[in-house]
């Protein structure tokens, strides 16, 4: 999974420089998403990036958003929502209008991720969600690690999340209610992994937050399946903003991410 | 506080009946908004409300704060963020353009608050943020009364905004990091009150979702400052859709809200 967190000060100088930041982005992306879905299967802008410019900014997630899924690539949004139930309804509603799953804050418990479990069946859309478990930043530690009963708050979490997906249909052995586990925990990756037999794990974190993609065979199944790995800086920012050949670099750079992860998937 | 959580089957009928969505929201809100500055120093958007018209409700939500800011009124953004350090900065470079003082969620820690904090400083903008301890959902029992070290999870977490707050120059007696505490849960006033002796505590929860404005004395303290109590729908929606005379009737409520929190607020 590549992810878009778009920095204008990381985009090339080559694309549009007269126009306005929205522009600029969407620009960017029209090039390189038809080269990064040549590797992944999967994109996650993360909205901040986009909101910083207000509602062009929004307006520029959604164009990215549909011309990823015109390349065949899914839309993770990394939208960090959260909200108490009759809110979660319109985030929904929102969210899944554009986006094929989206990343959820556990804090407010079950009723405010309950409104998007209900796109989650087949027959409302077959979409997903990636609840918050273990966060790759530091301040993770502040609460996430927490003893709770002799575990981690976050096991809690991760208990619940199991509880959350339970109820819908598997695919390939899979519930579509996810958990995100920071890449730069690798150490976790195994209890995570095992309180949560069957939700996706959203692995951020490698690259320039320092996880490593050749610590994380933990996260997957015995077939290779079972995670996501993410990088965003390391492929789109892989190059100098005065570059000229920033398409080639991004496609290497993908492609070199994408061997990285098919090799400690399919290790033993 | 007013709640602003427009719902277009709750929208005045007569309100530019044949506009868009977004038209619409902005259209109620340009007369509404006057009649709320008479009686309401603050208005709380909920941004999940505007998202859900996709960018034309983005922009709907930018139009509304700053209306309500040409009114006078300060502009608290329910926006409920977190994420990261690095995104994080991006969230508090947008939602602090066009609001005074925006919701986070606690789950990722003190890095995950630290680049809106920037913005309190009084030289920086002198925003404010308020940091979801005790939210008003059912839902909030899933974690927030987990025991940790024999309290609850949302107590720890009043004690992290206390001290998140304790460099930042006060006003009044209280920082610029404050808290949501929903004013479901009167019987946790007290306590909460005083683990967080120098935050401002969002009350949500007024109305609809069953919260008494009589019951939220404890949150206030002597001199009746230190709470803002909100409440959405029993203002805004305190009128049938077919209603004409919905103005007047917005007033009388905010009017009538306004006094029962001035009373609570100033009772011994």
């Amino acid at each position: 999974m590549i992810g878009l967190d778009p920095r204008l000060d990381a985009l090339p100088a080559n694309v549009l420089p007269g126009g306005s930041p929205a522009q600029r982005i969407v620009a960017f992306y029209r090039e390189a998403l038809p080269r990064l879905a040549r590797h992944a299967p999967c994109v996650k802008p993360n909205i901040a990036f986009f909101e910083c410019y207000g509602s062009d900014g929004y307006r520029a997630y959604e164009e990215v958003a549909a011309m990823a899924q015109q390349h065949g690539l899914l839309v993770l949004g990394d939208v960090k929502r959260g909200d108490i139930g009759s809110t979660a309804e319109a985030y929904a509603e929102g969210h899944f209008r554009c986006n094929d799953a989206v990343t959820l804050h556990p804090y407010l418990g079950l009723d405010s991720v309950q409104p998007f479990l209900a796109h989650c069946r087949s027959e409302r859309g077959g979409k997903a969600v990636f609840v918050l478990v273990r966060t790759s930043n530091p301040g993770a530690k502040d609460f996430q690690d927490l003893q709770v009963g002799g575990e981690p708050l976050c096991d809690v979490v991760a208990r619940a999340v199991t509880r959350w997906g339970q109820d819908l249909e598997r695919s390939e052995g899979y519930s579509p209610v996810g958990a995100v586990v920071g890449a730069t925990w690798p150490q976790e990756l195994a209890r995570l992994r095992q309180l949560l037999p069957h939700a996706w794990l959203l692995l951020p974190g490698v690259g320039a937050q320092g996880g490593k993609v050749q610590d994380l065979a933990a996260a997957f199944d015995r077939r290779g399946l079972g995670a996501l790995v993410n990088q965003s800086r390391g492929v789109m920012q892989c190059f100098q903003p005065t570059a000229t050949d920033w398409l080639d670099r991004i496609d290497q750079a993908a492609r070199d991410f994408a061997r990285d992860c098919n090799a400690v998937a399919k290790a033993p």
